[in-house]
């Protein structure tokens, strides 16, 4: 936990995601399985919401985002959202797609890594979550459809357009956001955009397993690589290589870089702190 | 059409290129088939002016990059350019330079897709004007091959540095523009530099069938996501984030977005308009 | 040789380091095989004197990084590096890890191509060291770990988070970064991490014959590719083209760009002189 709490309190509950947080490990699901959860306004403004907050109190150490069901999450719900965009006014328009932006911007900037655990369908908003996630961990039934075309709009929806190039390239890229065409399970882990293809049905268990992983180990050297990687995409080589030197310098003077060669000269395991 | 012209008249006719204008989609043609339709200074300006032309007008919607005959483009006429280049003063290669770069940059800027139809040789400016297409649709005889090097020159021309390591990766992008060795359809395929892979001969009608769909779909949509495309490689997760809300909420405005709800409930196909 | 010389000596003899000098190839050989060539604070700072020295007289047109033995480089040596940074203070730590980063900038910027000959591991700093690298030969044995994290460090080490996203793509960047786990071969291949996969046993023979081609051949303008692949991962579009214009303007005033047309003319090989 952060040593730097103030006045905020921490929301008693969330009622439109289902959040669960055992040993640093949150998973949080989406749970209309019913709608192959699709994404209402309050879905969008809890994971917002709680993204900031699981950031804020350093209590989490690895987030699985998971979808209910067969499916991981079929994007904006068509009736709640598409249609209630139609009445509303330009200021309202933009706060909308803000918000959902903001959500892409948590995923990538939090301290620690987001595993997104894919079955079934991951379409439009849902994909995007999917590929903002540092690990996407898939099984043969996951297929991703960057849908945004087919309602109308523009492909480059919630980052889509900065984050799916830099994943699979911009050919690749310009082909799924243009055309909206369903990705399935083979071709997406053949242009890297699935981490780890698991049996079917054991995405939720194979998403637990890195989870606990990464919280088990050491966890602040995870938080940086991933910090790193989210910063360098926007940098030249030399501020690279001069923010990787302070980094490391820093993570030198840690408890789990002592731990590791303690651990080493004494031929055992290290016992991570995440510190 | 755009409503905003001025007196700038329409080029009468385009005497190094074939150009067809049908229903919103634009067909150019190389058409040297005896030189496997080698670049021309005239064919370098053509290009320029006639994407100036085309974008100003509004009168596209897709376009398809087609060579006649067995291949693509073998690049730069070896008689008539790099002959002429030999004589030329800095000031007259400096602009030769910037004219080919100047075609892919309105390539890459234009708002529309471009779509190249590759079969045979893709080869110097012939491979990097396929490169800056938004997709490449090619048969198994297509080959690429970045050959600058072979004749003395750096691989980064025409922003084949920039494009290329944003297509395949530094790995494959260094290989290709440093060794200037032919790249065979499986491999391009394998890295990503060809977005459908066709029959043999049927590269003209598939890349008709595309310029089609994209023509007679959410045409406004399809030319945002382009733009995005190519803003985004060039900008940072934030900046991106907050571009992608600015066009969303726009197009959330448009025609084509409120025909999709409406068709959706109607449990009917929608008609775009593309605005 | 360039002419622009001035009082500085050359190194008489790198301690540290293996190197031959031998027609304009450079091989510099990682030279402890009963460490699999882990590296020491004197190995990195003679890869980083040298690379510096070696760009500074120009006379080297290629150069090849080989490792002696079953292994390329396996990275920081646990006792001698991890064990001393543990008691250094926060300017040592800093100059240190600048050190390496500064080894990485020098591979990236230096005026020729540098080609990893890979066999067995590469690991940690080792495999960072074949990254920067513009061309890696491997052979079936050939496995790269990034394991950073698994000493508690970040995974973002001497640009490996700035440069590793670039060539394989940020998805399989962040779990080899993250995780550490090793990539082998094959996946290595699919990925793009390989520039060139040979047989076993024979990654000197096929780095050697590489830079042997690149010597022989128009050096000037591969090392400016190399040079534009470099500066343009960090330059907008519209810069790099400016950029490749006045390149290729001032590449086409060359010897190689007038004896490749005056070859291709007689219907002869060209010889190029480099220049």
């Amino acid at each position: 936990m952060s040593p730097f709490t103030g006045s905020a309190a921490r929301t008693p509950s969330w009622e439109h995601l289902r959040v669960d947080l055992t040993d640093g490990v949150a998973t949080v699901t989406l749970a209309r399985p019913e709608k192959l959860n699709a994404l209402t306004f309050g879905a969008y403004a809890d994971l917002r919401d709680l993204l900031a907050e699981l950031s804020r109190e350093r209590s989490v150490r690895a987030l699985v985002l998971a979808g209910e069901g067969r499916g991981f999450c079929s994007g904006g719900d068509v009736d709640e959202i598409i249609g209630a965009t139609l009445s509303m006014d330009t200021a309202q328009l933009l706060d909308f797609n803000r918000m959902t932006g903001q959500v892409v911007r948590a995923i990538r900037e939090c301290p620690f890594p987001v595993i997104a655990a894919v079955q079934g369908v991951a379409a439009g908003a849902g994909a995007v979550l999917a590929l903002a996630a540092d690990f996407r961990v898939a099984d043969p039934t996951a297929r991703f459809a960057f849908l945004f075309t087919r309602v109308g709009l523009s492909g480059g929806d919630m980052g889509a357009a900065y984050l799916l190039p830099r994943v699979v390239g911009l050919g690749h890229a310009t082909r799924l956001l243009m055309l909206g065409d369903p990705v399935r399970a083979p071709e997406a882990e053949r242009i890297g955009l699935i981490s780890e293809l698991t049996e079917e049905g054991h995405t939720d268990e194979a998403a637990q397993q890195l989870a606990r992983r990464l919280a088990d180990g050491p966890a602040l050297a995870y938080a940086q690589t991933k910090a790193l990687l989210t910063a360098e995409l926007d940098m030249p080589l030399a501020a690279s290589v001069e923010l990787d030197a302070s980094t490391q310098a820093l993570l030198m003077t840690g408890e789990d870089y002592a731990e590791f060669h303690a651990a080493f000269t004494e031929k055992r395991p290290p016992k991570w702190s995440g510190r």
